[in-house]
């Protein structure tokens, strides 16, 4: 084995390296390092892989045979200076700017965060999540509620797939609002094509960011892994579309797992597109989610963005009565007029409180005297 | 106040009285029937109304005060006559066919039920109740929802209305299913005067009940207090479609009052039908409801109509394959092929756990050895 070509004592060089020889998310790596450090725990690497030194017990001659076939032509300069070209930097735990977010993920944090853009959150944000087969009305639920995080000053944080991940960008950014988008793979090559122009404009706006350096391919394995990501960033995660079986409820598995709540949008029980959304509801305890006021309350501390209890509608005829003015002004007749006798039977209540409700009716408007009987107003 | 002009000791002639004279729910009769039976009761209600003894505390004088007025031309024979022409007939509690679940009600339980038609309730009978302004996904809803529980025997319990509650009904009578309509007002006035062609399949399928007795006007208060007898026939109440303030989440509140399970059905959040169902599951923890399955598990004892846990699915390429053999996949070249150290690097993998793992996975058809390297197959 031979030495590293670059400063392996240089810790921001070391923790790069190491989010190219562990493939996330690495719990022995992760451990390894919180407890070395990555300079540390990149030395001990060297040594043993190069069989200057013995691994110890079992489990971590495993582990270093996993990482040793990563040492080979590692120069984790050349994927650095793919970022800077790109205009992007690294984050690495601690950094100012880190997301405080992510060490919730304790040894599964990432090594290091290799990103294009500006902050990768802000104070607060959600994830938005869901299927990259959305319907025109899932994609428009998205877009809103991207919109409507957005105006609150969260970031929205989602993967950069077409269908769900790209409608909540979209959404965020028609406000100018800042939104994360977590790749798979590098973040030199913005995945699927087709979203390059929306990536760059997410990169613009917040961030487009990676666990993995430049020149990793985005594989199924490292979708599933980067979801605990999104997951983490978010203060809640979203699922707004999913079929039956669908990567997003992967995303709100992993949130549930750190404690975050989740939330899935509720949609037409015969529309597949939303099948996973009630299936999380159902199984997993999802609360339902219908509007940006109710996403800002799942991810609010308590007490803060508070949904309305009730909400404005057409006050009925029998609004703000009492039950005996209720059923009184419900016993008079459609048409024509009763005496007060024929409204207490018809009411079933006694003839002096009927009489008396009548009388406070009348000055309220909803009943009219005609002599000796009474009807309804006009 | 003169002497009744029936048998008023006929117990049966009574409690049809007490349906007459009592407004409900009305707790005051009801625990007053409880105490002394119906005969009795209204004995004592003659006496004290005619002034030839005092009702005692304040709070029945004041009930008497709302009974009395319709001692007036009391005469049940009347309504019983109405009953009957109409090929009806009367049930009281205890009486064979009585529906045991209007017990739970308590003080509030009917005096009677007036019934056109046959049995009331089989042996399980779920409420499948919502809008009037339904739309065409909520009636197909409430359709799909009557007809399949009908053809798992179990009785539909709605009310009369258009929109939900009639596409309920029209759904178990498409397969012969039986199906319970409870009305407002009296069962010798079929409303809506629209659903009467429904209203008399229903009653030749099930029943059509009331219990206020023939001539009773479908007023306000009759709805509400109405709901609580569909609640209560239904071993769990499933809400189709509802806007925000709905009848339909009355229904719902007296299930949950009885502890009897509520389901909603969810729709697109956009359509304001679909706004009280989502409340429902909201703020009063009602369970997502998207089929018949779910419907009878939600109704069902436990362990009876447990629905699958999972449903088909076509199978992935991943499935069924341990984490190992998932990276090692993973890992494989999308094109051509690679030799096991580099499957090894892409997987993070030791190379000896790869080669082993590739072996399983050629035998499984799932990798292909090209000489020294592996590719996926075909």
């Amino acid at each position: 084995m031979p030495d590293l070509p670059f400063d392996a004592t240089d810790p921001r060089l070391a923790a790069a390296a190491w989010s190219r020889i562990a493939e996330p998310p690495d719990a022995a790596a992760g451990a390894l390092v919180e407890n070395l450090g990555a300079v540390e725990a990149l030395g001990w690497l060297t040594s043993v892989a190069g069989g200057r030194a013995s691994a110890g017990a079992q489990d971590w001659e495993r582990a270093v045979a996993g990482w040793a076939p990563r040492l080979e032509n590692l120069d984790i300069r050349r994927e650095l200076d793919t970022l800077h070209r790109l205009g992007g930097h690294l984050l690495l735990p601690g950094d100012p700017g880190w997301p405080a977010a992510l060490d919730d993920l304790g040894v599964e944090r990432p090594h290091a965060l290799w990103v294009r853009g500006g902050a990768v959150t802000g104070t607060r944000a959600v994830a938005v999540v869901g299927a990259r087969a959305a319907t025109t009305y899932g994609q428009t639920m998205a877009a809103e509620l991207g919109t409507g995080l957005a105006e609150a000053g969260v970031t929205v944080v989602s993967g950069g797939a077409y269908g769900i991940d790209a409608a909540a960008h979209r959404g965020a950014l028609t406000v100018d609002g800042v939104t994360t988008a977590v790749l798979a793979g590098g973040v030199d090559r913005l995945y699927p094509v087709g979203n390059t122009r929306l990536l760059n404009a997410v990169a613009a706006s917040g961030a487009v960011v990676s666990e993995v350096p430049p020149g990793s391919v985005p594989s199924r394995n490292r979708f599933l892994a980067r979801n605990r990501l999104i997951a983490a960033l978010g203060a809640a995660t979203v699922v707004v579309e999913a079929a039956w079986r669908s990567g997003a409820l992967s995303t709100a598995a992993r949130a549930a797992d750190l404690s975050r709540p989740v939330g899935a949008v509720p949609g037409p029980v015969t529309s597949m597109a939303s099948a996973g959304c009630h299936r999380l509801m159902r199984e997993q305890g999802a609360v339902c989610v219908t509007d940006v006021a109710e996403v800002l309350e799942l991810a609010g501390a308590a007490g803060e963005h508070l949904t309305t209890p009730d909400r404005p509608a057409p006050p009925g005829l029998l609004d703000g009565l009492d039950p005996v003015a209720r059923r009184v002004l419900d016993a008079l007749p459609a048409r024509g007029s009763a005496p007060v006798a024929n409204v207490a039977r018809a009411a079933g209540l006694p003839p002096a409180e009927v009489r008396a409700a009548l009388g406070n009716l009348e000055l309220e408007g909803r009943a009219r005297r005609t002599g000796s009987a009474w009807a309804r107003p006009r």
